[in-house]
């Protein structure tokens, strides 16, 4: 017998849950506690055990009750922290033990959050897990900065991409991704942003490319830059703009429509 | 004197607002009611009218207040109801009544939301306007699968991009913007599948290229489709998928790293 509704979403040969214990990839957003979804907050108020990343801020870890216990996995991508087998071996152990288990994550799960790799250990324990999705980064700047991410036969696309992928690859051949009419949006790349930059012009994109780059964003340390394609890397560091920060780089349609260009005007 | 403490936010030519009223846009999220983030819920319970969609769920209109008044604008991508502009004078006239307004959109105002065009409508006139964000349909998709938008090494980059642009260019081109390592999440293309379809295939995408597709991702009408891309409007056709649905197109990298193969061998 399973508990799980759905087979498919279990390995066969381990179908048997160990336990009661479940495991909750849950999103916190970006930082404010009210951007939290309502199952989000009602998952962390039911947890027994929440695992939660450096980047989950102090707002939303406030709401954890007492009696929860808390484990600071300490994952900032890039940067030190427990290797993700730990934490995947980590979460798998609170569940099995019959816990109810919240893995927090900053942003939305499913977008740079390392979410598949749980996933996958959880059900190849057999363990019953979900995924509660958060507020992603490029939603939550684009609302601090009152500018949407698509704008109707201007921007078209929204193609989001990150500086901290393992595989060069990931940072390269960027420009080639985003025709005319595409917003991209570069999640946790102020490490490489000279190289993103170099690859983004020598890929053809203008110098005069409109970026707006945003750290903290909603937060009381928001920071926003606008500047050009062309000095990029020059602009974050003067700055001193630090990760998180999501950087908006515009490279819109050819052929605006009428009522575009009156908002473009604006 | 001007209410807003960004001045940048404000056309200056009208930066004196007209009255107390405010204009919200508001991201109702895939439409389970416990998938609103709380700040939306709370500008929700503080309205004096909500103009919304027709796409936004009966669980989420219940969460309106009763003495609040409510106001269907509408708008399907693609179909019959109010135009853009006449929303646009609708919610600017009743913030310049002095009332708190929302304008409750599916998903996330940002993303395919028209906000642009409702932003610059509020500034001309000088009243103050937000946005709050909500969880996006793929967010939504990728948590009713239980699978993740990303995949470190495999799906380094997301591509979100609309089968309803009035431009065929947003349709056309696809498959030149998603290079290996590219998961493309298309939104409300379900009317041009068929031409979808074939752009893929004539832009180079592998016929047996896996393609899921979710309708209602999340709620007691979900329907998903696996399929390849070779096949892909009729299946949709045989199975009477309809939007809101997602349509995920994997491009996976030529070289997962280790940790991934063994993740997509489960």
């Amino acid at each position: 017998m399973s508990l799980h509704p759905d087979p498919t979403r279990l390995d066969p040969q381990t179908a048997e849950p160990a336990g009661q214990g479940r495991i909750s990839l849950v999103g916190a957003g970006p930082g404010a506690a009210d951007l939290l979804t309502r199952r989000a907050l009602a998952r962390i108020m039911a947890a027994d055990v929440v695992f939660h990343d450096r980047l989950v801020s102090a707002e939303v870890l406030a709401l954890i009750p007492p009696q929860c216990r808390r484990v600071d996995v300490g994952k900032t991508p890039g940067g030190p922290g427990c290797q993700q087998e730990a934490i995947d071996a980590a979460i798998v152990a609170a569940a099995r033990q019959g816990l109810a288990v919240v893995r927090l994550k900053s942003g939305d799960p499913s977008i740079f959050g390392r979410a598949g790799e749980e996933l996958a250990a959880a059900r190849a324990a057999g363990l019953d897990v979900e995924i509660v999705p958060g507020i992603t980064a490029a939603s939550a700047a684009a609302a601090a900065l009152g500018e949407p991410l698509t704008e109707r036969g201007r921007f078209d696309r929204l193609l989001i991409a990150t500086g901290t992928a393992e595989a060069g690859g990931a940072v390269s051949g960027l420009a080639q991704a985003m025709p005319p009419g595409t917003r991209l949006a570069l999640y946790m790349a102020i490490q490489r942003i000279g190289q993103i930059e170099a690859d983004l012009l020598a890929g053809g994109l203008p110098p005069d490319t409109a970026v707006t780059a945003i750290s903290h964003a909603g937060t009381g340390r928001e920071q926003v830059l606008r500047c050009h394609l062309a000095g990029l890397a020059g602009a974050i560091r003067q700055a001193g703009l630090r990760n998180p920060a999501i950087i908006l780089v515009d490279h819109p349609s050819l052929t605006p429509a009428p009522a575009v260009q009156a908002l473009a005007a604006r």
